[in-house]
């Protein structure tokens, strides 16, 4: 039996199937680094450690081993089938009859990386910036439809000494095609330690990237809280309306609401940059998302949206109106249609996803 | 301390922390259904059951157990971070001070499904088919545009009883934007059982899929071979090159070629609808890569081109001769530039793609 087993980014993200085949391996094939997390458990085995770049020898090793008699293990770091060893392996199974073989499947580096920066995924692509086997111009084309369709995007093998253009023609193409205040998290191990580090795009180009780091770059709605980076799922929050909410809408149910600016207002204009006070209460309060400038008040379930002038945007206010007039007619109307609601207000923040966001976070804390 | 841990899809697929975690938990939350793969690790303690949809819910309630002095688990199958309960969770932690987390990263399905097919998998996109929070437009945007950058796709949540409609727009665009020959991997769990099963695209939207379902859409280059999915990442292989290969560059080089269809050849025309001999001999020769419809003859270390007649299609013969001309110019050259001409052959793959290749794998083996 062979089994390429994936043994995760850190020891103790192993899984216990792993840990099981690697027991039960009499022959262990590695590159080297990986073999450190697995040490205690080689104890009278032979033990193969072989280079980078052995890709093809390490998998006919592991045949021949097998024809022998072994049970077989070849490791391969986060999961054997992204940019492991099993695609490999599988290239050149038909050569064989006889083979046993099995993929363990392991914790790949987006995953732990992203457990490391906070809640960053959704929608999402895993690129390699290696093109030591790819052309250019395939990762290119990759990254700039992943950063159009707006996918969360983890980057592999960024960068190393000597090659260093795919992931400074990322950072071009990215800010191209996503707002270059997006959210981006670093993460790196050493040794047993996370290090992590979150950053905007536009700076990305700067930062100290090596070889094992991952990178996560943020959708239109990633947003920094707490030092932590997330991406919003879009529930619908618990907590407690403002008092006046009822009031405003008992107006606007009966059509007798201000539309555009109401400089008459006592309170205008209560937000920067306010276009519009038509939807003086925001119909997705509690939204719970960050990204266009909200806050939960500490200890007291209110979600504050002092610092959101979103819904106070004339091009948000077109997208939503006619939707809200026709549908929401009663406070009921609210929890009734939370669905279609916190969907109108996904697609809204995608159609206006170029006006200035206030993306207020702060990266040090 | 809460902790957001991911179980995987499978018992035997759990990590070592998660296991540890589940022990140190005092309280465990989780929507009902994950329990059952961890059942003998929840003796003596608080076991909150909870059922889908209750997302916010069960955040709240951990937070509360945390606050009254707990230790707290909050199960997720997968990871927690991809459409688990990471996402909810960041969203109202800014609510409270001095809460204790971390998140527990898991094995996901896409690599769990791609580990049961084979090895699918390489760059990739991950996006889940559920419109109960996401506009059906967003869904849609982003299955185009991973379509085109030629990313490998996993679909978490293709469907349920009463929402089709992803599923059916998803598989129309697919064809629409990739050959509907490309391998499609299915894969199920019943209880401890994974069952697979791989189509072509082009069939995708007859087959049985339910909720739980894991879908993975190959990529250009992807095929079928012995029943495995496999996605080539690009290796030189090692074989045997035929005799007349020396005899046949000897007179390349010498600029002693028949250019296009050498039709007083005693073997023409030796491929199926050849329409150039200028490569009688493949410059990629072993490329190991069954996507153009090469095979290994078992037991014998030989790479078979006679299902493949890649290199003898007049657009591929365009892309790569001058490259060939003034690159390679002895024998030695194909290994010292082996890695240009790797790129090289997956480039003109790309800019080939829409040729009829030659796919001839048998779903069925």
């Amino acid at each position: 039996m062979i089994s390429l087993i994936g043994i995760g980014s850190k020891r103790e993200h192993i899984t216990l199937k792993a840990v099981d085949k690697i027991k039960e391996a009499d022959v262990i094939i590695a590159y080297y680094p990986y073999l450190e997390h697995i040490e205690d458990l080689l104890e009278g085995k032979e033990v193969l450690r072989r280079g980078m770049g052995d890709e093809m020898e390490r998998v006919e090793l592991a045949i021949e081993k097998e024809k022998e008699g072994n049970n077989v293990a070849i490791i391969s770091s986060g999961d054997p089938g992204i940019y492991g060893m099993a695609n490999v392996y599988f290239q050149i199974i038909d050569k064989y009859t006889d083979l046993e073989f099995e993929v363990i499947p392991g914790v790949t580096a987006a995953t732990y990386s992203a457990s490391a920066l906070g809640a960053p995924l959704h929608d999402m692509a895993i690129i390699s910036l290696s093109n030591l086997l790819t052309p250019l111009e395939e990762i290119e084309r990759k990254i700039k439809y992943a950063a159009i369709a707006d996918l969360v995007i983890a980057f592999y093998n960024p960068k190393s000494k000597t090659r260093t253009e795919p992931f400074e023609r990322a950072c071009e193409i990215l800010v191209e095609n996503r707002n270059p205040e997006t959210p981006v998290g670093i993460v790196k191990t050493e040794g047993t330690e996370t290090i992590t580090h979150i950053c905007k795009l536009g700076q990305l180009k700067d930062q100290d990237i090596h070889m094992s780091t991952t990178i996560i770059v943020g959708n239109s709605m990633t947003y920094v809280k707490k030092g932590h980076m997330i991406t919003p799922r879009g529930y619908k929050m618990n907590a407690k309306l403002p008092e006046q909410t009822e009031e405003f809408y008992e107006r606007f149910f009966n059509g007798d609401i201000q539309e555009g600016r109401n400089l008459e207002c006592e309170y205008f204009p209560c937000h920067d940059g306010q276009e519009s006070c038509t939807f003086c209460y925001c119909p997705f309060y509690p939204c719970a998302d960050g990204s266009t400038g909200g806050n939960w008040i500490t200890d007291k379930n209110v979600w504050n949206c002092k610092d959101c002038n979103w819904v106070h945007k004339q091009e948000v206010v077109d997208e939503i109106l006619d939707y809200v007039k026709d549908n929401i007619k009663s406070m009921d109307d609210f929890d009734k249609k939370k669905k279609d609601l916190l969907k109108l207000r996904r697609a809204t923040i995608y159609k206006t996803r170029d006006l200035d966001f206030n993306r207020n976070y702060d990266l040090d804390n």
